[in-house]
């Protein structure tokens, strides 16, 4: 059976099976990475999706989105997600999910937020700006672990539509989100949904879980039928979960020497088997990796 | 239940729900369209591939990989892909499928072809370019259907690795491809994978049968074991189908002026929902539309 060496970080950290290098590859590049490098994550800003399939562990982006990220904490505290569905599973776009019982209580959390589809730059948000050009925005990059864009002129930065980011389903008032309704997106980035939705966060780890639900035959994806849902048992903060049962993970800093090296080798492949280095990599082409912590 | 617009053409041809818009919308764009700016798809370059689930479609790229896509359909005459198997299911990469069965005979097929990556600028080759910068190619736009690159000071076009692509796996040789091992690309696009691998077509129904089947857990998102592998059941020429077991379906020109305003709609979004239009498109977020045939 014929192989071919894939991008090694698209399924995490999988070493190249043939690889005869002479430059570091991805895996090489991570297991000499100093401890530094690497933060654990914050359990105050750590989801945890608990779907019949599995847990999918999700980051929020505090730093982008603080009024939505405290309103999901609110709705998470309130068990506001026990019960809820994917309701939505769209190809090449998102999965989203809700609560369909709309007199579910809120707890202390608000029905709406207003709007944070993008914010502005400053010294307390960090940037590390990719030299490569994009289709969409002046200036693409990581900002914290997240994919990111920003521009300059406006004095605005924003987080990107990547796969696996997480969002705000929203009605057609730009203040009518708040966490509710959370979408993960499952296909090619739809950037032009950038600035007009509101990201929350990231899929660290369980990606595949909400990615390969079946497509709803609806409109835009919705599944037609309440027994096509796929039930959500629960969302748990992680700092609210007992520590035995947290998962321990931890994420390379994407101001680090070492994600600056990754971004190199994804940008030039030089293992065997690719016969022409691109030179380049798109902001959704790379994303920060994520491990159990090294102790 | 809040619900928020989407990109209308990536589940096809959905109308935005709650569309209040002066410009046209893209079904509104498709449903104008004059019958010349579509053209059938060609028989003699459609293949059906059959799986548990239902039928994908592909439509193959001679164009580009006139040897592969030779080879391929000399695979396909000889049921080479009869009780072949999806082998691979990596998550935001791609499906991979081939015939465990090594001593299959290949009939007319050559085992491999050499690689097709590019092939020179001409006057026989369509370009419809996009104006939008893009990150890995001097040039992107369509030809013939499909998504490409150019880079004019080369002399050299290729097709670009979008979602729903299809590719010839091949091992670390660069001729060591030739089609009895297919790939679909089932995320973001791995457009550094452009100029590494010959693509032969893309998926145009059916895409949301390949990618949804559950990622594999080996190395790559090969299945661990053998019962884990998905059955294809065959994979057929349109043209060796009997016609009236034949879809029959056509695509909208992307040389056309249809095809035009619905990049331009997808580049700048006027509906109610939208608050900022891009005022960009990704070669990979925008493709030319399949329908059943309007007689």
């Amino acid at each position: 059976m014929l192989r071919w060496l894939p991008l090694a970080l698209a399924a995490s950290l999988v070493a190249p099976a043939l690889a005869e290098t002479t430059t570091p590859s991805a895996a090489e590049i991570l297991a000499e990475s100093p401890a530094g490098d690497w933060r654990p994550l914050d359990a105050a800003n750590t989801l945890y999706l608990d779907l019949p399939a599995g847990r999918a562990i999700i980051e929020l982006a505090p730093a982008f989105a603080p009024k939505h990220v405290a309103n999901i904490k609110a709705l998470v505290s309130a068990h506001y997600f026990d019960g809820a569905f994917v309701v939505r599973s769209q190809d090449n776009y998102v999965a989203q999910w809700s609560q369909p019982d709309e007199a579910k209580p809120l707890g202390a959390a608000h029905k709406t937020e207003a709007g944070e589809f993008d914010r502005p730059i400053g010294p307390d948000l960090a940037f590390d700006r990719l030299p490569d050009a994009d289709t969409y925005a002046p200036e693409v990059g990581f900002s914290g672990g997240f994919p990111a864009a920003r521009d300059a002129k406006e004095g605005r930065a924003w987080l990107t539509h990547c796969y696996g980011m997480i969002g705000a389903g929203r009605d057609n008032d730009a203040d009518s989100g708040g966490g509710a309704e959370l979408y993960a997106v499952n296909g090619q980035a739809p950037r032009n949904l950038d600035r007009n939705v509101t990201l929350v966060g990231r899929v660290v780890q369980g990606m595949e879980l909400l990615s390969v639900l079946p497509r709803g035959t609806g409109d835009l994806g919705f599944y037609e039928k309440p027994q096509q849902r796929v039930p959500i048992r629960s969302i748990r903060l992680a700092a609210e979960v007992p520590t035995p049962e947290r998962a321990d993970l931890e994420t390379l800093r994407t101001d680090s020497a070492t994600f600056a090296k990754l971004v190199e080798a994804r940008r030039n492949r030089h293992d065997a088997w690719y016969k022409h280095a691109s030179g380049h990599v798109d902001v959704c082409n790379v994303r920060a990796p994520v491990r159990t912590r090294h102790r």
